[in-house]
């Protein structure tokens, strides 16, 4: 028996629609209303449009999909379950259980087809823009004439909660100005919200400020198949607009008593509820995750047809292979994350005789390096590249090549050639650090670039719902956050750091490394790139630093390790251990000599990185601070917040306990304490308590 | 002599100009591109319609002046010394140095005249739409036939930058939805910003965004004083709408290099170029801070006017106090920041008996009494308050009164009366915890309200730009952040506060309160009232907890103190600590109680509020922690960082570190090691330890 056209697709999306409300209710948790309203939207994209294929979640020239509205994590999950992600139905039984595939909400890693970790509102719309962003800076990059092996699309379903948040504002400006015509939105416009309707708070037109950005904008019922079918075709027809497609949806669907109210956005229908509903889709009413055979059989050409396109690139590659080896090769590599051979080796190594430098300039330095050595790292600051120092000088702008009034001269491709149009290497971001954040995570998980990003650390604040989620999603992406203390001086306390870095150092699978001199601002960027698991963070100066000399000094490779013995009293045995982090490591160790000069025995331990410390072995890290010796003082210019665990109750914090304040930088640090003067004295009280 | 029209406002124009060029040029720091591009603006704004009274930088009715673009400061310092809010000449010259009136960014309570800091873009932004929000509402609740007690308008100066930030683009959208007419924004297009022209990365249509929220959009000539006069006035007469004039404007206007370009935005001119654009203004060359007597006599007239508009309010206040004597009173009261007599006498006190409780429905008790105690209690949640349970019930939404279709009943006036239209209490801020935050922010610093904001401690993270500078500026803003650990459970890692507690705990001038049960959270509301210096968070529970027992524990009014002993060892001398908070502060009763069975003598500290307890005295701290008594187990469901403040290098640590699991909450719980067993097991070990 074959069933007809419409009537098959309506077959189909009841069985997406009864899986997820199925799957909401034996959980008993959950929100059942946005998979009932999109199921329509997704069947389309899903079916007919998305470039996939199951048997492979990782094909590199897959189209990307992603749920900005997590919430509706049963969707995908049906979804994936339907075309044959390899999720069985006793993962969608066990949605929101422990340890399960099907978490409740969408986890990059968990789950195999989920491209990136969704839920807290905005942040899929951000991430999706960076993947676009990778997508055509490979494309530019990479493909030649005849053989596009970059060539795909980003898909987004959003709601009305997504496009409420700011940084999906931020991220849908900036895909308007680049032009990122391969993302496509579906706006999933049901008008309610957990706890309301949104014309309580969201009146706005929304189409009307999309293309105010500059996107293509269109309004579909989302409930007809064949309306969203040709607006998605409309959108994939325009290459020079990213496409918003508004589409007029009722969450919970079906549901007699709960469709197009709020109540059926995040809670179980309930039982009765949930028979009435598969009544009104003329669905067997008892029968739980029940999926037609009819309807398998026409999601099962989603891996039918994913098989042959993804076979088809496969030729594509082959050939490119034959005729462009070493691109083909930096190519698998950069998808493979790894790092091309000797992208170190010309490394910067600097001496006292280079003179002072702010870690911000030392880290201008290596990345100009590393603009050739590693050839796809791809990057920006939030508009503050002449302070962060953080431009790859002649990679060129990422910009649409396009758009002669931007001044842009024409693109050449190929990483050998020019660095123009969409091959170009610096982002510019705009006043956006949240976005950024967001966009950033896109590209690490698209693959194929190292994405890092630029601004002063105190906006890390603004940033940090990203910088978590990058963390949670254990995204490859690094972090110059430069300006990273009260040490800035004149703009004051809004620009001053003070409990940024603890409260990142709270994150877990954040890496931070806060280099004491050029030397570990080298090393840290060495880690940086090696890392796998997580962000990591750089904290730069914006303060020159002296080079400490390493010829009297410890290796700058300690730096690895997270901390090391930098000096020690001469004849090796010391009674005091004085502990910093970046700018306040030359102060201490300005204090050892003057207590030295005294007779006082003191250790510097420079403590770049709390997190790889704490990965040392226990001898290791009892090498470095004895357990046995309680006088420890710890020097940094921010919040004395967590510095206990080093130096215990016995040991005294110089640290920042109240915010900064507008003067030349040297003036505030001498007022808050961060003088040898205060280093030494405090290091005697510490001494004669222990003593006593 | 007197000066003709034109010339004299371009000789006022240009005295702004050059003071702001010369206290950047001395302070060899600062931002002069802003001021010389905006100053003919901001000289038609304050000198004809700003009505402000310098003798009265705090008088209430005073329109309200927010400079989001706080970096160019000099601009705002120039004016207030100009119009007589008692800046000096010296004050001026010692711009961004310590301990002067000029800091860099603007600050409130650094400087009379300045409304709020700013200097982190978008904020201001943000604020300001909160100040238009308190305007209306207090309109509506006190003002009466011919006694228009609040009357008056929010203006702000916002740059390219702060319009590309999500939380302006947050809040815009909400002032268009509630119909915000009093706000007016002079948007300086300068089309530049720190590192570039906005085109590389901003070529979106500001006006038709703004249109598309609901605003009045005008595009006019900045530099031209009667285009920007005229759209003043078209934007005041619109009350239905809040109103954008795009102004367009040159940046470091009349300077012969940098005009135009960002060299002109973030650092000096340099002497030559500065005497260059002192010339093309036709300005003394070699004068500093020059002020022409003619100009000055202008300025004088802000005052003289100011001084008439403020007499004539106070006589409207005496007929007011005549008229409606308790009205009166509670005006004066809010304005003040009083709480009206007997707020609290009506505040629940719980049992047992009430049966398990979770914190979040506790505070929503405490919120119900709260609703008629405490009148000027107005906020919101950002589209939460179902779980956050922080609607205020029968105190109806924060709308526009003129917007029929909201299905809004009409409004009445005044507290004792209805409570629709802009005397709502309930905003509804949608899904923007950004603007949220400034908005509340906002609120506070105008005066009048005691304004709150919900959400889940995870989001917090969103707010965090705004906290902090709620943090610096000391605005009393009650946040109330509810699933405030992995407990929520089956929402999973994205919704799972891990690091939340330790990151908010790290930020100076913040007060957090996490109850342990119903008892505990009566007393945190109690303080969140009462507390003055900065805002304070409350952190609430989704899961029931018991309601523990007052008859047999100490009472719940410790929680004033930060920490106290809710029980302790039978014979008085305890041998082990164990520390908790929040839900897991019956989770150490228990174990306390078992580990009595077994013969150890614990003692169970409640702490609701580290910032409370460091503020004790030191007798008070040693009394609850004896020094002395190393045995110590804290226990808390998030980070462990910084607990080693409390318990110290030798005892242990009971918290998350790493993200959050999706499951049922007990299951999680259970899974992170918070269960009776493992805190007896804990503690064992611990004293083993300390015993060895």
């Amino acid at each position: 028996m074959t069933v007809p056209g419409a009537k098959l697709d309506e077959l189909c999306i009841n069985t997406i629609r009864t899986l997820s409300i199925d799957g909401v209710q034996k959980a008993n948790s959950g929100h059942p209303g946005l998979p009932m309203g999109a199921a329509a939207m997704a069947y389309v994209l899903w079916t007919r449009h998305l470039r996939c294929d199951p048997a492979d979640p990782a094909w590199p020239d897959r189209d990307r999909f992603v749920l900005s509205a997590g919430h509706g994590s049963m969707l995908l999950y049906s979804l994936l379950f339907l075309t044959g992600y390899g999720l069985t139905l006793d993962d969608l039984q066990h949605f929101r259980q422990w340890g399960s595939r099907t978490p409740g909400h969408p986890e990059r890693g968990d789950t195999p087809g989920v491209e990136v970790t969704t839920g807290p509102l905005g942040q899929g719309f951000g991430n999706a823009v960076g993947m676009a962003i990778a997508e055509r800076w490979l494309a530019a990059t990479f493909n030649r004439p005849g053989q596009p092996i970059v060539d795909h699309r980003t898909y987004v379903l959003a709601s009305d909660g997504d496009l409420m948040e700011g940084v999906a504002a931020e991220a849908a400006s900036l895909a308007g100005d680049l032009r990122l015509g391969r993302l496509i939105v579906l706006y999933d416009a049901n008008r309610i919200t957990l706890s309301a309707t949104t014309d309580v708070t969201f009146s706005e037109d929304v189409g009307a400020r999309f293309a105010a950005y500059g996107w293509q904008v269109q309004e579909v019922d989302g409930m007809d198949v064949a309306a969203v079918d040709a607006a998605l075709t409309a959108a994939r027809a325009d290459e020079q607009r990213p496409s918003l497609i508004v589409a007029r949806t009722h969450i919970g669907f079906g549901s007699p008593h709960k469709q197009d109210t709020f109540e059926a956005h995040g809670e179980p229908l309930g039982k009765d509820e949930v028979r009435l509903t598969k009544r009104a889709y003329g669905w067997p009413e008892d029968a739980d995750f029940f999926v037609p055979p009819e309807a398998q059989r026409e999601f099962d050409r989603v891996g039918a047809r994913g098989a042959e396109r993804r076979s088809a690139w496969q030729q594509v590659m082959l050939a490119y292979r034959a005729a462009q080896p070493e691109l083909a090769a930096a190519f698998e590599r950069a998808l493979a994350g790894e790092l091309p051979p000797g992208w170190d080796a010309a490394l910067p190594v600097f001496t006292p005789a280079d003179g002072d430098m702010a870690t911000r300039d030392a880290g201008g330095k290596v990345m100009a390096v590393l603009a050739d050595s590693l050839p796809n790292l791809v990057g920006g600051s939030a508009d503050l590249d002449p302070s962060t120092r953080t431009m790859l000088k002649g990679k060129g702008d990422f910009q649409s090549a396009d758009v002669p009034e931007k001044g842009q001269t024409p693109p050449t491709q190929g990483l050998a050639g020019g660095v123009w149009g969409y091959a170009g290497r610096n982002i510019h971001f705009g006043i956006r650090e949240h976005a950024m954040t967001a966009i950033l995570t896109g590209m690490a998980h698209h693959g194929g670039v190292v994405p890092f990003g630029a601004t002063f650390l105190t906006f890390s604040d603004y940033m940090r719902p990203s910088i978590r989620l990058a963390a949670l999603s254990e995204a490859h992406v690094i972090y110059v956050w430069t300006h990273d203390s009260i040490a800035l001086g004149e703009d004051g306390p809004t620009h001053q750091p003070v409990e940024q870095i603890a409260s990142l150092r709270a994150m877990p699978n954040l890496l931070l490394l806060r280099p004491a001199d050029a030397n570990e601002t080298v090393e840290a960027w060495r880690i940086a790139l090696q890392h796998r698991g997580g962000p990591v963070g750089l904290l730069l100066t914006r303060q020159k630093l002296p080079v400490l000399d390493r010829s009297t000094l410890a290796a700058a490779a300690g730096v690895a390790r997270g901390a090391y013995v930098l000096a020690d009293a001469a004849p090796g045995s010391p009674e005091l251990i004085l502990i910093a982090t970046g700018s306040e490591v030359s102060l201490a160790l300005e204090a050892h000599r003057r207590l030295a000069a005294e007779g006082v025995r003191s250790r510097v331990v420079s403590m770049p990185s709390w997190e790889l410390f704490r990965a040392q072995p226990a001898e290791y890290r009892d090498a470095v601070l004895p357990p046995a010796l309680h006088a420890r003082v710890s020097v940094e210019a921010g919040s004395p917040f967590g510095w206990e665990r080093w130096v215990g109750l016995d040991g005294a914090i110089i640290g920042v306990d109240r915010f900064g304040a507008s003067a030349p930088g040297p003036v505030v640090m001498a007022e808050y304490g961060f003088t040898v003067d205060n280093v030494v004295a405090t290091a005697k009280s510490v001494l004669a308590r222990e003593r006593h």
